[in-house]
């Protein structure tokens, strides 16, 4: 057998699966810096939160800003679609789990408003804050003009998956270099996780690419539909397009991983793995101050026929700054992203993101076990 | 080690160990077409219900027809043993799990009846469905003739492991080329797993191809005589001798993959492996039309001496047309299979099966972990 | 990393890693001949039980005869070191698991007596069986002397690694020539599990070889020392040693695949993999007529300083008739296997064993799911 | 996908996927010698226990030299923070899991007093014992002179990640070369997993290397920051290090594996893929002598802000002369340590540790099944 094949199947490999090699140097994580551009927009640390619902509202978003990263607030979520978001909010965090699903399919079908869109915009600029914006390529060039102009500093556009060419009788396909000229702010595009398509996105003008479909193994659009790649191929795909892009044109196009991402350690790797951020859905979910109070949700969950996941109970687990910062008492990996970040860095002997794109990572399954748990101080 | 080996080893794969890699393009799924032809005999669907008892009776052949799709009747089974199969179903049913084995050994003793296989082919027939009946290579020669006769659109010829050459004592094998031309109906023979055998096989004259052998990791052929290949790579390889066999012949004979299909997500896999169809047991036993009613078993259970498998208490999960077209609420890929192939295509830019076997597949074990849930709406 | 490694590892496998792939022809099973030979013996089955005190009693190798296999008595076990072994066994039945070690180290330093290795030959050449008796390679040279002038027809000898070149301060090592010339009986010698020792042994002039370090997954000689190889690859290896000696001298040592076999599917895959014959300790403690009556363990787990194993149930699961030939209810495959055998060989169109040496194979791991259970009858 | 990947990923191996193969000659574990020598110091067995509060304290340094090993006390532990630390230790034993990770980040923030490193080395030799006595980069240059003063043998310098070059804001970077110059007694350094850092620190002068970053799967560090390499291929990295060095310098380095290693079989394995000894916490904890009293925790879990692991009940297995030299009845490879390296040496007719790195090993996933229990004794 084997000679015969129809294809040729190429290994992919994901968190689990991975794990960084110590530099040649080592330096201490207060030398290192974080820093993320995105569109000429900069940010202290490369870590955005998810366009969800139960992640980011206006309000979280301000927090984000904070925090030296950014919140994407969803233009299609609830916050665009009710005067009142928090009472559907309220009402679906606490649903029975076996209603829960045709419930977000109702009231993800009330329509999006435009002047809620504008509002939610303004209430985030009111905070201070950078303010990004999630559209889906349908509604992205009729609606995001409105949210440019209502104050929106990035305009993200976002699909399970995404490409520069796609088909459509329903509505002419978002031709994204029009939206680029006709926009005055930087735009997100995602998700993809090849190398062709990321650099035919990139050819359009974009400023950012988001990375990750149906990534982590659990996820239900691999289950449902048998589309997926895991996080780290993927992000050293499109990372490779970057690096060819960017030596053909000088033009440097941000590549955040989006999805898959539990731990310091996954955060780390995709970094590594030559992502220049990463954007995390459950970790935001988990803070005090998120809007879905220890609940999370995709908008696959409410799709009308085909919805893929469901509303999950990701808990409560600490303050968005601990989270970030700490300090902590947890040893999971769970709190304090940035400083696990730093530390990774500083093992590598890496001063900058782009510096630490250059270490050295191998394929280590990790295989669950018991009772280890000795390690030095470092 | 290993410079000494007695044999070399290929790697095969499941399901399980696979991922469809989106396209470079993207289209919108109602722009596909799932049309799968046999023999001339033309499906909407690519989907096909197992000949097992406890998942297609006549009725349900009518109903799969409405459907669009097609379901093959055992002509070896129950409804061709007694003229009241309903009641021995009732009893299997009802059945303690402890003594389920010893009954379904005994009750597929009583002798196959010619005038009752020609009265379940009317029956098909009289719903306006197309009707595809399913033989053993021993009794195809003699009883086939009997169901074409009262109707049949098409005939299967099936067991474990069917080769153009099988040799036994007891029977002269069943010369392929032979009964394809004493029949004038499309003749779908299985099941194998190899290019050669794959090959072999369509220079017969066979329409169709059933592809798989002990498919699935936890299946009972496995574990009872070491025999089986996973269906990726099975497809993989029946895929290429079709394509070789239509080059050199100009003539298309269909791939259908069978066995270890349980989600949506296989069901695409399998499909972008090169499969034109697929055929299902355990998600139309799950029907609320089903005869089974909620359990389901195959032929094989009932050897008299060397049982595989056994009833399995599979549970109603759904109609017919929810499993098939939804909409439903369930997220795990069990139910809306037909718009999970089309979102699936349209994610990789396929407008038909052809097109759909052109996508790209990575090797990308599906770890189970917990809590991954966020997507996009695509 | 990995240009500097101190040492290359290549993979080796295990029976839950590899499957079998159906033959370009099939015949029926009743045309298949399972028969092994070892020195001149012949046996209708390739199935040898294991030299355990459990497992095989001089009754049981009556037995095994009858049935057409194989029973190895322990020459270093109960049986030889007392008058009456059956309430040693008893007690070691009935013991707490707690303190089973401790009784197996303490009942195992009772000496050996020469006359009752004696008795024990007379009793099986009494029940008119072909007599196996197993000597540790420290005692060989001593004892089997005794067996053999009592009628023993084989001599084993056997330690958990067996080389050509055994170096020790306190006796002699075994010269295995020596040994074969002094006695006028075939010997078969291991474990051995790589091509270098097998060809060794082969050229000492022994008459089979027993494959197996450490076998299977969770094997305690493994977890203990570190010490095994997976008995598909130790198989395939050995089997390349004996086709190599063949070759050059035209005489065929047989191959015998001993430890790591709980099912059918495993039989059938060490077939697969080369072997001649294969010993299983297991399945034949779980016969109704083994004298642990449902207990089973090893020379190894009375080791006084560095037990590994111990004391397992394994519960009783039918005749000795039913696990090699049913008929059987059961469907995971631990009953039925001579059939299995026979069934398997037959997809693979394979006459005799060394027919079913050539069939192919497929790296291709058992993933655990749950619910896969359709097969048609083959 | 695969043709532009932004770097190649190695595949790296834990002590769970390899396995030992048995030599061409064996001899009898009677006949093997296990010493290692630490720049000019030797030890009967090659085993030292970790420097953890939990495991060595002063008097259990002295009984690890009565038993032909070492124990490295922590420099910056307990002992050198309190007093009396014994009452300490018992708060830390007694504090509920829930507190406890908070309760050691304010204990380990009491300072660290010179006295008492001095005091400590004193009880030490006055058992004596070798000792050996273990800091942090940080505090090497300062502190180890007064251990050295006081008497200590060997200085361990240890953190997670050591590189020759470290570059720090807040201390000039250690220099060891200059470190080596000014003490009087080998340094062991550590941690590291590459080839490359190893050299670097073998060129530095140290006399050993400590081998090991993140090993095994579940580590913590791992987990938090992303970074580790399993045991096996960080173990044959630095081995080549050593090799290449030895024969380039003439200087012989000792490679000690150092975390990761559960079972007799985890240390075979260490040893076999090149080092020359081991360090190892958890079976050290586990002895009925241990300060810990069946608890263990590491350095890292008093991290103030990103704690690692937390306190783990290990329990009481045995006397510590139980665990390296049995007897025993316990058969799951964590006791009699050292009769299990001489049995496997055995097995592959390894007379030293030199021999015994030239012994083969295979890739051999340790799957997880139940009932392997058949082993001869050997």
């Amino acid at each position: 057998m084997g000679q015969h094949l129809f294809k040729e199947l190429q290994r992919a490999y994901g968190f689990d699966e991975v794990a960084i090699v110590p530099g040649e140097v080592t330096i201490n994580p207060d030398m290192t810096s974080t820093k993320l551009s995105v569109g000429g927009i900069s940010f202290e640390i490369p870590v955005m939160a998810s366009a969800m619902d139960g992640a980011v509202s206006p309000r979280f978003a301000g927090l984000m800003h904070e925090m030296g990263g950014l919140g994407v607030l969803n233009a299609e979520g609830l916050y665009s679609r009710y005067d009142d978001p928090y009472s559907v909010l309220e009402e679906i965090i606490s649903m029975p789990q076996a209603e829960v699903t045709q419930y977000l399919q109702k009231v993800y079908t009330t329509p999006i408003r435009e002047d809620l869109i504008a509002r939610r915009v303004q209430e985030i600029k009111q905070a201070g804050a950078v303010c990004a914006i999630s559209f889906t390529p349908q509604n992205a060039k009729r609606m995001s003009p409105v949210a440019v102009e209502a104050g929106a500093d990035i305009v993200v556009v976002q699909s399970t998956v995404t490409t520069a060419r796609h088909m459509s009788r329903s509505y002419r396909g978002l031709v994204f270099s029009e939206l680029i000229k006709s926009l005055e702010v930087p735009v997100v595009v995602g998700n993809c996780v090849t190398y062709n398509v990321a650099t035919e996105l990139m050819e359009t003008g974009i400023d950012g690419i988001l990375v990750g479909v149906g990534p982590g193994a659990a996820c239900t659009t691999r289950e449902v539909v048998g589309v997926g790649v895991p996080q780290v191929t993927a992000t050293l795909e499109c990372a490779a397009a970057r690096e060819d892009y960017y030596r053909r044109t000088g033009r440097y196009v941000s590549v955040i991983t989006d999805g898959g991402i539990r731990t310091g350690g996954d955060l780390c790797k995709a970094i590594a793995s030559g992502a220049d951020g990463v954007m995390l859905g459950t970790p935001f979910a988990q803070a005090a101050e998120a809007p879905g109070r220890g609940f999370n949700w995709g908008m696959a969950n409410a799709h009308p026929e085909l919805p893929r996941g469901t509303r999950i109970k990701v808990g409560t687990k600490g303050t968005l700054r601990q989270i970030l910062y700490g300090p902590t008492s947890v040893t999971d990996g769970t709190q304090n992203l940035v400083s696990a970040l730093k530390v990774s860095m500083g093992m590598c002997g890496a001063y900058t993101i782009r510096d630490f794109h250059k270490a050295e990572m191998v394929i280590a399954p990790a295989i669950k076990t018991e009772g280890k748990f000795f390690q030095m101080s470092g």
